[in-house]
């Protein structure tokens, strides 16, 4: 990424309103935010000041490949993991304390991330490497004499508005999440496993997301219900599991992709064969709410507004008692982020570089669940969407 | 899984041990090692006393299917995730006062989970959900005047010897591996490119190992390099590219499948065509040194025994100053755990539970990198392989 000047600029303007002189980040997706990097493993530490802005990043040596692209003043290396090596925590130490010299922070007030309960997973999503009680005394006894508090609330806030680079970054990762939705589409027929639509989603968004536009990193996780399960496909995390469609049966693709650090995160539908009047009903009905709800986002609206636009359409075509979940939550640096949600009593107002999901679902015992979700940008007087597979069923 | 008495007895006797009269888990990989049961989405809590063990587990509502393998005496919903559903955190609050009072724990001594920084994702693995500082605040609120300790050093111990039954589990995570890597190996040709390979393993895992032997959750993490690029790829987070194989080019798989909270961590290497010798010398010597790694793990050796035999011969073939890594690590509940490390100057001994991985490598930026890795389990008088898929060049 080229350097974001509006991101450093608001970034900086926050941490002086809040009467912070500086942040040690350790999570990816906060360093993806301030650096334009997005370290690989999760154990690079980055200081972002109230003066300078990204003045350092320290990172493990196996990521020196990744660092081309961020805009941190200075990169320090520490060696990891390699046999032999000093222990990398004393030399973070080290360089912590350097650094806290040069910029005057020894006395300083220091953020950092205290309270992050829901995380992206870094591309070695297998695992991931958080900042817990130990790394927070860690901190401490770096600069004991600093002042720490918990920057939670001040970095969720700064993710919520995106600047004009990671809209288009959110593009991209759209982008990729559009190939797995069309071979979906193309590839529900009677006989099929969810196992193996969900395994086809995973491949062409890997195989063609990699080397488009630029982008390095894809990770991909889908999940597939089918038949009455979709009944259940309002849960958060659904089981992909072996079943086969039959002639007529709902299949669902819930599809969370992450590229390069940026997430897209889509739902569809198709049914295998020849849909039912019941079904046709309500995919009809949620492709008007789902309309109805992205007609609705605009800068000043209230978060509660795109909400009760779906839910009016829904109750008005008879599946208001089939509703189970909100319509959208924020989303851009991670799977969900707090802000905005749109769901009802959300007086937050809309505003230019809110980025969300649109996703209104109903689900029933007697025939299934049907959900479709899009990703929206808020622009500066209405939305812009950025998942470009249309709906069929 | 059907109670497992050996484990619900050694951490009740390991509480005991440590003055604590009751833990209270939130990690899924925990509550699975206390519970038998794998909680989705990571919203779960788990109350195992030293009295009397697995005494109640508190679960979001969207996960009821999990729970019928599980041994929590009790099990108590929240309504989650759900429109208009009273706040969990209230619910839970109540719930765990509750629990307290009648296990006489409100002025009780109870472990949390502090320090875990390296963390398993849950099944929904494109987020997970941490107890951050906000979590322990909370859980010092709900009860006040107990003496709350930060119990991870306790769970890792646990953890590191597996029981019969958590072997038996591993093995089912390691023979799902075991597809993937066998479609690797059938794979491999000039032409076939690293995401198309990576697509491969993830599919035949995932179509093949969900409904095999009773499996209900698989996720796939696989990376894999090629040519040159191996020389790189000792690096924890690989990223899978879209280079294609040209004649007589490396490919290294490094995959780690999840199986209902089981880990299997495996690596293969195949040359597209014929090897070269070079090529052919280092995988010889890498088989040999895994094989005298692995015949070198049983109860009572020390875990830097296995990593030695490995360098020796890895030494004697002339590859000495191509070694990066160490020999191997814990693994099960995670990708990685810290219990054994097979590296110099670890004088643990090894005993019948641990389960590692056991993965010399060598990378040489002149002809590129091998690693072959499979896992082990130290039985009562050596080493059983759980891994079955053999090497082959």
């Amino acid at each position: 990424m080229s350097k974001d000047q509006q991101r450093i600029r608001r970034l900086k303007t926050a941490l002086r309103k809040t009467g912070l002189d500086a942040i040690v980040l350790r999570l990816p997706e906060n360093i993806l935010m301030a650096f334009g990097v997005w370290p690989l493993n999760g154990f690079s530490y980055g200081l972002f000041t109230a003066a300078d802005g990204p003045v350092a990043l320290i990172a493990p040596s196996c990521e020196d490949e990744e660092m081309d692209g961020g805009w941190a003043d200075h990169v320090i290396w520490f060696v990891w993991p390699r046999l032999n090596a000093p222990d990398p925590l004393e030399v973070i130490r080290a360089k912590l304390c350097s650094l806290a010299r040069r910029h005057q922070l020894t006395q300083g007030r220091i953020g950092y991330e205290g309270s992050f309960e829901l995380i992206a997973p870094p591309h070695g999503s297998g695992e991931v490497r958080v900042p817990a009680e130990s790394s927070i005394r860690y901190l401490h006894s770096i600069l004991p004499s600093a002042k720490w508090s918990d920057a939670t609330p001040l970095l969720y806030q700064q993710r919520a508005t995106k600047t004009t680079a990671e809209i288009a970054k959110l593009r991209v990762a759209n982008k990729v999440a559009d190939f797995g939705l069309k071979k979906f589409h193309d590839s529900v027929e009677p006989g099929i496993s969810e196992a193996e639509l969900a395994s086809l989603a995973y491949s062409e968004c890997l195989n063609l997301g990699v080397g488009v536009r630029g982008v390095r990193h894809v990770n991909v996780y889908p999940q597939v219900s089918s038949g009455l399960d979709t009944y259940r496909a309002w849960r958060p995390a659904v089981s992909t599991g072996r079943r086969r469609l039959q002639e007529g049966e709902i299949a669902m693709l819930e599809l969370a992709v992450c590229v390069d650090g940026f997430w897209a995160d889509v739902t569809r539908v198709k049914v295998a064969g020849r849909p039912s009047a019941v079904q046709r009903r309500a995919f009809e009905a949620l492709s008007a709410a789902q309309a109805a709800a992205t007609a609705a986002i605009r800068p000043g609206a209230t978060a509660e507004r795109p909400h009760q636009a779906a839910i009016k359409v829904l109750t008005e075509a008879g599946f208001e008692k089939q509703i189970v979940h909100i319509t959208g939550h924020g989303l851009g640096f991670c799977y969900h982020e707090p802000e905005p949600f749109l769901m009802p009593g959300n007086m937050l107002k809309l505003k230019k570089g809110h980025v969300c999901s649109v996703e209104p679902g109903v689900y029933d015992p007697a025939w299934g669940g049907i959900r479709l979700e899009n990703n929206v940008a808020v622009t500066g007087d209405g939305a812009e969407l950025l998942t470009h597979t249309s709906n069929k069923l």
